[in-house]
């Protein structure tokens, strides 16, 4: 049951929880991972720990947040979940899970270091410590409705920041001018902030896929890659898009068309029941064709949501690792060509997977943009 | 013996950890936290391993950052390291430590998930794997001289933005407006980016210590909690200032004054040899005398450098616990005390120990600022 006010289903995601630890036999699992804690409760901030076992949530928080926290779960915008004020987190949790007297302990092996592994181990004898794997994260994978909700609007202004571009890229500008003007842009256009440092690599620059912003200034026949995102209630959006200032040269034109074909046919093959490898490999073929394949030097995509790098990884590898597409998940679509001395091309946009196919929640045009 | 055009002195840090390694009797170790690469060589990516041998280093890196470290190699400006291109960082890790056949290999157990410990034993048997702690920390809580250039120029840079302050806090301003004017300023000051979300809490909301900027508009006689930084060349500093909207009341001007009270004495206790649970206690003490003991929900202050939270933590707690502060520390001073129903006030510094004491890096007026 949900509660009236609930932002997000908080009391679903729980519970799809709870049928995991009844699965394994475990009395409680410990849940170290901010974005899962956010994801299962609605707190935000940065450090907390929560334990859930069959019956009951308790989030362990330390002072800097006791008050906001009360005042949330007054008005019903987190999870009904108990409070333990902590003084230090490890020796708090230890007695926490001492004083309950649990005996099968579950825990999230991808974000919990060896010490605190140890520390555990140490101070729980006679208990069963078991690392576990996407518990959570299995859950965060496909979107529900609310989670949409948000990633549909943040891709619609994510796209009205791109539609700015034209102004703020210009010849004369140095690289740091036009990521300031960016992120300006992104807080102006409703964001809580930049998803990531923005990139913006222009010229001989653009060939670095992660360059940061130098004192470069733009010159005319610059390509010019610009790298952004944006996070709206917790939610990332990412997008790429390429300029030119002036004429480019026609190297740098075919680099581009290039890419803009292969992410054109990697959006296409979005669909449920489709391999990730299977994406991937619809952009890197066209690549090849290009002669390009080693100048893609990185995967085709990833998940967005909480994080902006989460499950799936649409990238090349072996298809039994891959990750089957579903209805609700959310991925980037970024494939690039980097070729030292020349540049760099780079076209991301992202995508929704639907029962029909794809829906791409950043609609900025995609043309090279000349400045 | 440095290269003549590295930035830092990347040789006797790796000669540091080379002692600790010859100590533990290990033939390598692995590192695999991203500012402890970043201090030991220069690379400054989002992914990557680092592998140490008492006479080699070979980076582990993405083909994202391939062209980008073969550059900086080629400058001087990274310390020289090997490069091996990853597919995958796991199974490229356990394929290069298989080939080089050693037999006793430690690895960071702070910076180390259960998980990847798990598929390490699987993949590397007859292998003794050793967790080891602080081994590259313990060289980075005392700065060095290319270190403290940066953080002294940052502290003075942060301190020019934190001057333009009265422009920008203003009676109908939001919170959210300010923090995006204060970014601005951040990135024109030079600094590549935030060292964290800015926080802007006025009015009632400067009672939670960690409250994110809302549209609540600044009114007349608001408290006004202004906490931000700037990160440069890699490294962060930390500033909070406090304005107050025209006339703040007798009990805000009253928190005001214990706080200033307590930060300048926590300041003055700051000295080599001072355990850090003793800057903590000068700071605890005056709020204690002014009844503001449960008002002070946080610790007094925390390293600074590569992260904008890194030891030595300056708080509470058992002095055995505690770290003796030397020459060439920095860490921030700042006390707090929140009045849910009021407001609340902090005021935060960063402070270099010297070898007579300690050098303030933020020389901004603490006075309450009036707008």
């Amino acid at each position: 049951m949900t509660h009236p006010t609930e932002p997000f289903p908080f009391s679903a995601r729980l519970a799809r929880l709870r049928v995991r630890l009844g699965e394994a036999d475990a009395d409680a699992i410990v849940v170290t991972e901010l974005n899962n804690i956010r994801y299962l409760t609605g707190f935000a901030g940065s450090a907390g720990i929560l334990v859930v076992t069959a019956t009951q949530s308790e989030l362990l928080i330390d002072g800097r947040y006791e008050e906001i926290v009360r005042e949330a779960l007054r008005v019903g915008t987190m999870a009904p979940v108990g409070i333990t004020r902590v003084k230090k987190y490890d020796s708090t949790l230890l007695e926490v899970l001492v004083a309950a007297g649990w005996r099968r302990i579950a825990f999230e092996g991808d974000h919990t270091t060896v010490a605190q592994y140890g520390r555990w181990v140490a101070g729980l004898p006679n208990v069963e410590l078991t690392p576990v794997y996407d518990w959570v994260e299995s859950g965060r994978i496909v979107k529900d409705a609310a989670e949409l909700a948000i990633l549909r609007r943040a891709g619609r202004l994510l796209s009205d920041v791109a539609m700015g571009l034209a102004q703020w890229v210009d010849v004369g500008r140095t690289e740091r001018e036009v990521a300031g003007l960016i992120d300006s842009a992104i807080r102006r256009a409703g964001f809580e902030k930049p998803a990531f440092d923005t990139i913006v690599a222009t010229g001989l620059n653009s060939a670095y896929p992660h360059a940061r912003p130098t004192d470069r200034t733009i010159a005319k026949g610059d390509l010019v890659l610009l790298d952004f995102g944006g996070v709206l209630e917790g939610y990332c959006v990412d997008l790429t898009r390429m300029a030119g200032a002036g004429r480019v040269g026609a190297d740098s034109q075919a680099l581009y068309l290039a890419v803009r074909e292969a992410q054109g046919k990697a959006i296409a093959a979005v669909h449920p029941g489709r391999l990730t490898t299977e994406v991937d490999q619809a952009a890197r073929q066209v690549l090849e064709q290009h002669q390009l394949g080693s100048a893609f030097v990185h995967g085709t995509g990833h998940g967005l949501g909480l994080d902006v790098h989460e499950a799936p990884r649409v990238g090349p590898g072996d298809p039994s690792e891959a990750v089957r597409l579903e209805s609700g998940m959310v991925v980037t679509i970024e494939p690039g060509a980097y070729v030292v001395g020349l540049g760099g091309v780079r076209l991301e946009d992202d995508v929704l997977v639907t029962a029909e196919g794809q829906e791409v929640l950043t609609t900025a045009p995609l043309d090279l943009l000349i400045v």
